[in-house]
């Protein structure tokens, strides 16, 4: 069986395993406070071409959903997305534990746009009971999306320009950042997302790091205190070096973009193939994330030896499922894989 | 300037506030442990014809829905309901201040049906990534709903079935439940309400009470405990006798059905009346509210004598509007609006 | 049975009835929003002497410390107070369950300096792993504390000045606060209080109201959409005028004064009485509420036809209990406690 | 510098990076749902001698914390543990941020009573008004203390049996378990804490980890939807292989009580020297951790090379310090620390 149903299926990079191996027994500070922290750090401020950046590595996605939405808003305020916002659907309530609302608005792309984050908090400032709603006042974004979508520059500079005339923050989830980045339709460097966003993560766990995510905050407003929050929400490792490692490691030498390249790359090759054959897609894309859609027929033979995800049911016998690339995807078994779908389509 | 916009701009029932003012200078034990608090919560019981629910009292509305919910979940639970519900739209996320979700189904009526519960719980327990998603576990609905829209004995005893059925509870929202009662298609009882809901509410503040809300409990797991939540959220109120003095009142001599049964007869009366000059309605309904749809200029005509509620705009020159009775509202206004509208119809 | 053992076993003054039952069908707008509370708010500003200060209207003292709380902290600050405040000790964990830690210090007298506000946050500052506690932001005090104390202008500007110059906010509990202004050896101003505190409330449910207290913020950073926090948290009545007829009709003609002067007049008389038999006090004091230490056989005598509250056990054979008396306690009654207590005291 | 001031400034133990190492490229499945955590939660099983506990893994021990009191109160509901307790002080008020009170009885050895705990519960249900304060519900010990204490068999059963008794749990945070278990002194096994306590976690972090806390638990109550909880407060690691992994490795071969008893006998050569030397404790001890009070000249020369933990001043020219031995302390440093403190001593 063949895993490419997600980008999280091995362990990490042997760059990154290599750095924890040879570093295991230093005796160094707990809590993030080492030198490998702080060297990360600064390579990702410089990634950002901005100093005043504060950085801060936690183990996951939805911990630092949920703690820089806890760290931003005040009780009665609320995180506005697309309606499959990871933080609506896929985190059992994380944001509403820490008592706040996620408003959406429609979206089949994963997207939401400048435009809708107007109309939302136009509809609540002209309310005659805003205060009997709650107020939106920060953007949640991924990107990639959960759709494998992206934004591009002149969105999200919309985005940023809408939630600055308003008074929003603006949070974009780079859970799978590197991905995205790689695209070959990708118009958006990182110096770009830290000046346009108030906060930002850059995932390591799907993209080369054992685990680890590690939040870029431009805005003051939410630096401050913000190791707080961390530790009140259980995120701060006694271990933070580990953290500080994996990234280290990561930023060095362009390793987190050749590894996204080589990711979007073999996706770029399974889209060939698809498109060859002819194969629709739930949503077009040009990430590590594919969402083909196939006869129930043809999906009964490829699970007899490649791992997918089910996305949805499309007609009485056609699905769209999920196909994904990582770091870790050989180029033997992504030909692998394309001999199986054109194998599969010439039944 | 006459209000027909809700039913809550006036004090009280003048027999609520002759209890209140005959009992004014007597001492009684504080925190609804009162003669008053038993004796009104007593006559609860019996209306409900049952001795075993637990009876509480709380000052308003969305401090019921959050208490009741607080006391019926664990923290990765979640509130299910139409899409329009009072605690999903009307209450500055004070359910997800409490640490839940809510959760909720397209609605065109205010209403929610045991299908739509079934679906959506038998979704989630099928996903494969159940614990990643708030778990369904209370359903919330209105009667009548916030469009005035009333369930039927058959939709009642289905969500109750379905409930019980799949573990989850159910919670009805009865801020206006006498409107619901009086109305003449309605086909519930007080019994069948005890019988078939895990907890309810009996709203005094629009009909006819200063304030307050009954709350009665008939599942042992919600009644468990539950005067430390309401003490937690701050709805103990140490004057506790003032919600018995005022339920006591309506429960006593049949006051809240008749009072319930006067607002609805008015409001017939204005149904009749735009019905005679051809109006559509929103929602059509038979409780104390009314939702017709109007031109804009007809509005603006009413609007110099009338206060009436804007809902939304339905077409280029037309808008729906709220019109509300109360156990307040007069014959004689009633007439001089029926007349108004009539007048200008004819314009 | 004659009650002394609270101040809030009655109704509410008859000026204070009177007004609502003249205004009983008015129609008004709801929220807080009519006229009413704007009279009465402009009443209290010009009372502080501060036409700047914000004022709402809370039902209740829990819901008034845990809104402002609420509205004050950002997730990993904590309130701090004496080790027996309210907050800490008799509202369920209100606070805690808006997701705030209440941290205490020692105190008899119900009391907090202003040096032990600076030894815990230079203790908290000076702290190797400051980021693992929670960060002291809020001081709570209560005027009259629970034990009758009072807080002398010195204090209270002591508090003030070092809350400032270490960037924490001065909250001041007055449920009683009538009661401590009406104190012989009081020596602070309503205006003093607006000055030094950051927010404070005027109690109404203890001194003449039905229900109520006057949340008086001073300063911007809280002020700002607290209507929002009130109806998160079921804190606004839709018939909020309800409010706003209360504080308008005690703060006309000096009311809330007279009837607090009215209660400490009478407390005087009792403590007189208690001095001349010789009875020591548990906490000494000079408003409302009276501490004293009395023996079991006393006490047995005395509650035959007196109700008190039972404090502690102060020894083998003496238990301190309270009293009080209220806008609502009578001469007559007074005068025949205090001729109980000579009678006693003389067998 | 030789680190003696914690148990958590290396990386793990050889034969964890080496089952990490070996695994990297292979594919699992996520969310802890791989054969790795299954097999290390079987051998949990098998070493607490019972089949029917639950076992979950989580990244550290404030989420450890959080988590499991999270998942076992109700909103009312507080936990109950000594002044010090980490829960209490050390972690930014990770519980209250869950909404629970802490409630905390004195205590000068990091420990806990069966009738300490009585006596809480006691008087808050002989309370007149018990509903006005957070309900005790859950009792949290740790087992070594902060201090390094430890609670003999017959404490633990009787804290077991009054908990049980009095209906509340007993949670037992066994960050530092297996020093605990390793200690000279030490008559309580792995069975003894199933049996007796409702839910416990053997720490990871400490004793040989990169990171992980295996949280098991007894009570079926505390089990219901336990990964519910876990994913809500951000602790579901994707790659949750690595829990498994690592306490698969601790688990085998007697691995985690191997290493536990060599930094335990480490210690006990540690204050075998300072014993000889004569120098008193904060608190006397057998783990890997030692509380020795020392005069500040010698603090100040032992500094130079050696990294110790401040504890608190004890007189005008002493302080008391913590040293820590772990399992990747070294023979070597252990003899040269112990010829430090000798010829310190001897200046």
């Amino acid at each position: 069986m063949i895993y490419f149903h997600n980008d999280y299926s091995e362990g990490c990079h042997p760059k990154v395993l290599e750095r924890i191996t040879a570093t295991n027994m230093e005796q160094t500070p707990g809590y993030g406070e080492d030198l490998y922290c702080l060297q990360a750090a600064q390579r990702i401020r410089t990634l950002c071409g901005n100093e005043k950046v504060a950085v801060h590595f936690l183990v996951g996605g939805t911990q630092a959903n949920l703690t820089v939405i806890a760290a931003a808003l005040r009780p009665h305020q609320a995180a506005l997305g697309p309606a499959g916002a990871h933080i609506n659907v896929h985190e059992t309530g994380a944001v509403e534990a820490t008592g706040h609302k996620v408003l959406s608005v429609p979206s089949t792309d994963g997207k939401i746009t400048a435009q809708q984050v107007r109309s939302v908090v136009m509809a609540h400032r002209a309310s005659a009971s805003f205060e009997h709603e709650a107020q939106p006042k920060l953007v949640y974004i991924s990107n990639p999306t959960e759709y494998g979508t992206l934004y591009k520059l002149s969105d999200l500079q919309a985005l940023s320009d809408t939630c600055r005339e308003l008074g929003l923050y603006l949070f974009m989830d780079g859970a799978r950042l590197g991905y995205g980045l790689a695209a070959s339709d990708n118009d958006i460097t990182m110096p770009d997302i830290a000046r346009l966003c108030d906060v930002f993560y850059i995932g390591g766990t799907k993209v080369g790091a054992l685990f680890g995510e590690a939040v870029v905050i431009s805005n003051p407003a939410i630096q401050e205190d913000f190791r707080y929050l961390i530790k009140q929400h259980g995120g701060m490792l006694a271990k933070g070096r580990l953290l500080g490692l994996q990234f280290s490691a990561l930023m060095e030498d362009n390793l987190y973009f050749e590894i996204a390249s080589h990711a979007v790359r073999l996706a770029d090759q399974i889209r060939a193939t698809l498109d060859k054959i002819g194969v629709p897609y739930l949503v077009p894309g040009t990430t590590n994330q594919i969402f083909p859609i196939l006869p129930d027929s043809f999906l009964e033979e490829l699970g007899k030896n490649y791992m997918f995800t089910e996305m949805k049911r499309v007609d009485g016998d056609h699905r769209a499922i999920r196909l994904c690339t990582s770091w870790a995807t050989t180029q033997q078994n992504t030909d692998a894989l394309c001999r199986e779908l054109e194998r599969i389509a010439a039944l």
